[in-house]
């Protein structure tokens, strides 16, 4: 019988990482995961912290995703776009491959781009854009997901929850960042109220018959709606356009056809485009670090918050004090550890 | 006595052009401020046509733009940056004096930025936006404006209704556009209600006090809102980063400070993002202006439409029977054009 235990952020990367390896992930594969899934633990991010072992060993055992793809760049002279291709694999550790060289290239030009393809993702955006702000650049992330919201006015779900996230680097501090869903809401929130037999609140889905409804068995059954109505369906539509088309990667309803389900984790690609604050300052007076400190100052100095503040205060704690995991979470590690595929249905 | 009358779209710019250069602007700042506001009203947008003439000449009236300003470009070997300087006049013919170059950039290196620095802005995003489509490049466009909106959670002006706008190229038909501030609302539609007396709806505005209020007048003494909560409040404060404060020009509350009205159109800069889609695709199956046809024929089949689309109705209309003006708006091109910088305030 496994204790409640607080473990070192290392230590707990340690148990992911041998997770993965234990299951057949390679080298590569297992590190990338165990980081984004570590970095969502540490950051009391539940939903993207340790929970997902187990999705990613059901798309592993599905046979939707290669676990010992090794991802590949491509790169040409004097292009400021950087192309991974995952292999088939998860996009995380494509997403590693590149970063480098596209914050080189954002160095260089200015501004640059890097495409993933052909990657499983399902993490969270904001540790891609955290490793572009590291290295001093602003960040846009965006990739889509699959059908489960319909476009503002429709009636059927066609746009996933197409996540948009954002970094400004704040040089000796956390970076501003924003991630979130362009969904009113994610799936497992309806699926929460159904368990807890509560209504939804208005505004978040439809029914099959298109209507609006608050009923979340009618939601599960229909489609979720974009936030903020019209504007958020276009932003919805243009992750689509941008981070499935452009790069001659899978749309939501293409993503959802390749799977079948929304229970595993899905393949589609992503886009981060990457600036070069200095670059596009050049020439003007001014340190737009220094200024955008006076508009953080601002937001904060009438009462509103700057997004993110939760996870970076909650990784302040684990740095310094360790995760603190659950019996049944150290249980499920241990398990998860020894029966590896033969955990997941 | 002028009579209502119908012009084609040429004579209807031939008469915006000759009020501008009799009021004084140079040849360059009279065409492009022609150009964007006929193709408003040409587009039945009537909030960006000929009713903007007025508020062209009280700001150049106020000295706080150049008439006479002739714009400049500097571009370095290998960047992926075209910097236009508005050098203080209108934003416009900035943006057209950049438009081609960052094309050509965005073909050499698959993204190229256009940043435009010292100019007052005052039309929609959407000209820009199909000035680059046509180019077959798809992007995003975005500026600040001035502090009218409150960012979500907080209790006073901060941001702007920062525009954010989008396009996708559609070979043989109009684009795929969309331009929205990301304020629930614009300022002149809390007038219109204040006006008719109407209140407001839920979740526009907050007052001086920095509570939800539904009072017109309450609201111009307060702020609006974001759209969509705090996620349109990211999207805004990332627009203050990136297209003021990352390009070393003035925030929304810099330019209010600068003009110490919202009666007169605001100096600030812009940022462009363009997108090849050619060399994003290149190399992997697919033609994405064929598949983006798919995801179109998707969102309309289930009864949702695509943005823009009534604009570009009423441009078909236009190019075929011309633009229809009433009496007094004719007889108001007359009385501008006579007057000039006489006719306002």
């Amino acid at each position: 019988m496994n204790e409640a235990a607080t473990l070192t952020v290392d230590a707990l990367h340690e148990r992911v990482d041998a997770i993965f390896r234990h299951a057949g992930l390679n080298a590569i594969q297992a590190a990338a995961l165990a980081r984004v899934i570590v970095a969502g633990e540490r950051d009391a991010c539940k939903s993207h912290g340790i929970y997902r072992i187990e999705g990613v060993l059901r798309t592993v055992k599905a046979g939707k995703v290669k676990p010992d793809a090794v991802p590949t760049l491509e790169a040409a002279e004097g292009s400021a776009i950087v192309k991974v291709n995952a292999q088939g694999g998860f996009a995380n550790p494509a997403f590693e491959l590149g970063v480098g060289e596209v914050a080189e290239r954002a160095r260089k030009h200015g501004i640059a781009a890097l495409v993933v393809n052909d990657g499983t993702h399902f993490s969270a955006l904001w540790p891609e854009v955290e490793a572009l702000t590291d290295h001093g650049l602003a960040a846009l992330v965006m990739c889509p997901s699959y059908s489960t919201v319909a476009p503002a006015g429709g009636k059927k779900p066609l746009l996933g929850t197409n996540p948009f996230a954002f970094g400004w680097p704040r040089p000796g501090k956390s970076p501003y960042v924003f991630d979130f869903a362009t969904s009113m809401t994610a799936r497992g929130e309806i699926e929460l109220h159904r368990r807890a037999g509560k209504p939804l609140p208005e505004g978040w889905a439809i029914g099959a018959d298109g209507e609006p409804t608050t009923d979340p068995e009618a939601a599960l059954a229909g489609a979720m709606l974009p936030f903020g109505g019209h504007k958020g369906s276009a932003i919805g539509t243009m992750i689509e356009l941008l981070a499935g088309i452009m790069i001659n990667d899978l749309t939501s309803p293409e993503a959802l056809e390749y799977l079948g389900t929304t229970a595993l984790a899905p393949l589609h690609g992503e886009l981060i485009v990457a600036f070069s604050p200095q670059a596009f300052a050049a020439g003007r007076p001014g340190d737009p670090f220094i200024r955008a400190e006076r508009l953080f100052d601002a937001i904060v100095g009438q009462g509103a918050r700057l997004p993110s503040q939760r996870r970076f205060a909650a990784r302040q704690v684990s740095s310094t004090e360790g995760v603190s995991l659950t019996a049944p979470e150290m249980e499920q590690l241990e398990r998860l550890h020894s029966l590896g595929l033969d955990a997941v249905a």
